[in-house]
């Protein structure tokens, strides 16, 4: 007997030199890009095992699973790669917003300085400084 | 006269270290995530110029115009940044298909190796080898 070569094989993504991938978090429903942050090997296998958005924080050197600290969890429908598996996309149920900044998305402003995206909430409310 | 505080001012992208921030394409329409690359500062100049979608090719070592071999231009309709100002969004109106395979999208696979994306050319078609 022989392997089907038509079966369906993990991607062998491309962590490159600082073994991390860029990761797009979608919105699986409206489409809506949330945010851009980057992925471990680590971060992609508790994502894939635990079905919630894991990523890297390349500022505080660690792993990090999204929510934890506001709640604002983001429940992940699939993961995709790109063509030089290089690149990651999650396509995420959001829970809240996933701007640090009350935001639904990170990219709420035009590179001119607009404000265009919706703010759900208030940080002061959400983030404990205390 | 004092200046006013309220005004839109560009927002100063940081480009980090290797003087690149990753770009992410999105179908202004459809919402589709069609490719991730990098933008230098002249890459994102030119966008903001010609309203084409430029890039910075990190394995080339040159700044990109998008769809200048295949004519697969993007018309970029507006460029947003995140919160950090260390990620682009480009809202593009894409001709043909963003992925070299000839798929619409780069994002065209799951990350257990489905095809997920349509392809709607085909590349033997579009880049010349001879």
């Amino acid at each position: 007997m022989t392997a089907d070569a038509d079966a369906d094989v993990d991607v062998d993504v491309d962590f490159g030199a600082d073994g991390l991938v860029p990761a797009v978090a979608q919105d699986a429903d409206s489409g809506e890009v949330l945010m851009l942050a980057y992925v471990s090997p680590t971060a992609l296998e508790r994502t894939r095992e635990t079905g919630r958005a894991h990523y890297y924080s390349r500022s505080r050197d660690e792993l990090w699973e999204k929510g934890v600290t506001s709640g604002h969890v983001q429940r992940v429908e699939e993961v995709r790669v790109d063509c030089d598996a290089d690149a990651l996309l999650y396509l995420v149920d959001q829970e809240g917003g996933a701007c640090h900044t009350g935001h639904r998305s990170c990219f709420h402003r035009t590179v001119e300085g607009e404000t265009v995206g919706e703010r759900v909430f208030d940080p002061d409310d959400v983030y404990d400084d205390g």
